[in-house]
């Protein structure tokens, strides 16, 4: 029977997504479940697994050729394990094996960032560029290196941590401890302080107003609103942010001289002027010989996790099949 | 006949050297001479065919596989040209045709960090290791990218500038035009600023002293020679700058997850406490799962260009004639 279908689980720390998906990436089927977070791993195994199920039955099951599931975690490619995970309580956990005992196919499991930019290569914003770089500028920044190709994931298979260069030395702190990291200015949490501290101003009112007018619940999406409506102070605070990813950028460009850089993420898809203003820094101040690097919005939106987990089982099931993309 | 020798040639701003160097990577023969920076490049073409001659001569023609030249420039490999070239007139000029139309053997050119980095790979420091970051600290701050046991050199093979990554917006000028990159903290002109102030002040006597007396004369190499012989405000010069590169190699280990990273040039040979200052605060700050990167003070010292050089020319015979390493 032809395995026309893989199935792609993306596990946000909030929602979970399954897709049922076609090799040339049409969507059959799609299921959504909140991410039952505060309820441990085996609770979080039993949604995907409903999810699952959810799509699976659609078709026959030999025609599926596997599933891919992206967390948002540090995943041990090679191993197929959880080795850290910061917004949900899956460290140390065989993911794989739990997931592969309850279904009828083989499980692949990749870091979430790396899903998103094998879906983007595959059918969205990077089709066809072997050579590019994917920043996602979520509640974290994550994102993923493919290098001739395939996404490179490092001697222990750990995924491409690009919220996690220093762009500011004793700058402020990061989530993950350290300080003046690219998250420290581009997560959510950042932009947002940086709006509640715009928005307790006098002049901050659009932002404020975004916010029901309380300057202590303003988010970073608020601050996103208010400058898509023409506000400009909250504009200059996502200006700011994208004059700091365009030097961090400028560094990645000088490090790894890519053809493309995608950006995606919530922050990355609905702020054009972001993107641009990063994109003007890079061709200011990266070496000669590498300004000619390509910067677009990512295309998949939310997609991007669920039809790249797919691609992953697709390519697995090929390889160990022995057949070649 | 058996190819036994390949010609490794390193051409630096100040120094030109070549060697005839065997497949195990003994040194038969090696000759110096300045460079005639000054003089343009057909003069230093002539330098370097005159080297290559002075070594070729001990063995028979139909024994040397080729010949590798290190240059100081960005290199589009694939074309095997000059891109760009900050401190010899060599942009744009096709060096390896020049090389190749007055020697009997096939040229191949790369950047020198990356020859210094194939040298260390297959020789020194980094033997038996397929993914590890070479960062070389001398006048400049460059460096290799080695993925999967080949350098990486990007998109258009224009090598891994891993000085000119931003660690401090807005921070002190780079001879690249960019702010707050490494080299801003790391290069020799960088060090003895920091050097030449403390050397004004009463207490930089022994850094002073190195220098002949002459604040304003102060060298990189005096500030490690003071600090080599005790004294604790150079000590803390390069102890701070050991701090600035680790924060950089903390993006570095979060971004692609190496196994190993090579500190060379001279800088960085000379000095073990400012690699093990920055080997701590990677051990410190890096995302966990990627902590026990090992890092090591390269072991090739100024014949890491020719060896690698030799060996990328061995290289490029092997795959000419079909065979594999």
């Amino acid at each position: 029977m032809r395995t026309s279908y893989a199935i792609g689980v993306d596990v946000g720390g909030t929602r979970i997504a399954a897709g049922l998906v076609e090799r040339k990436g049409r969507t059959l089927k799609e299921v959504r479940a909140l991410t039952p977070a505060e309820a441990g791993p085996f609770a979080i195994v039993d949604a995907i697994i409903e999810l699952i199920e959810g799509v699976a039955v659609t078709v026959h099951p030999g025609e599926i050729a596997g599933i891919g599931v992206g967390l948002p975690a540090q995943i041990d490619f090679l191993k197929q394990t959880v080795e850290f995970c910061t917004n949900l309580p899956l460290a140390g956990v065989d993911m794989r094996s739990l997931i592969m005992s309850r279904v009828r196919h083989p499980v692949t499991v990749d870091n979430d960032g790396n899903c998103a930019g094998i879906g983007e290569s595959r059918f969205g914003a990077a089709k066809g560029v072997r050579d590019f770089v994917m920043i996602t500028l979520g509640t974290g920044v994550g994102g993923a290196l493919f290098l001739d190709g395939e996404p490179y994931r490092g001697s222990r298979g750990l995924g491409a941590e690009i919220g996690h260069m220093v762009v500011q030395l004793d700058g402020p702190p990061c989530p993950c401890g350290g300080n003046g990291h690219i998250e420290s200015f581009l997560g959510r949490p950042a932009l947002a302080a940086r709006g509640r501290a715009a928005a307790a101003e006098y002049k901050g009112e659009a932002i404020r107003d975004e916010a029901g007018g309380d300057a202590e619940k303003v988010t970073a999406e608020n601050v996103v609103n208010a400058a898509l409506a023409g506000d400009e102070i909250a504009r200059d605070i996502l200006l700011d942010a994208g004059t700091v990813l365009g030097e961090a950028l400028v560094g990645i460009v000088n490090l790894l001289n890519p053809k493309l850089i995608v950006v995606g993420g919530g922050i990355g898809e609905s702020c054009a002027f972001l993107v641009e203003r990063a994109a003007e820094v890079i061709d200011e101040h990266a070496l000669a010989g590498r300004r000619d690097v390509r910067m677009v919005q990512a295309e998949l939106g939310n997609d991007a996790g669920v039809l790249g987990a797919a691609a992953l089982a697709f390519d697995e099931h090929d390889s160990r099949e022995g057949l070649h993309r």
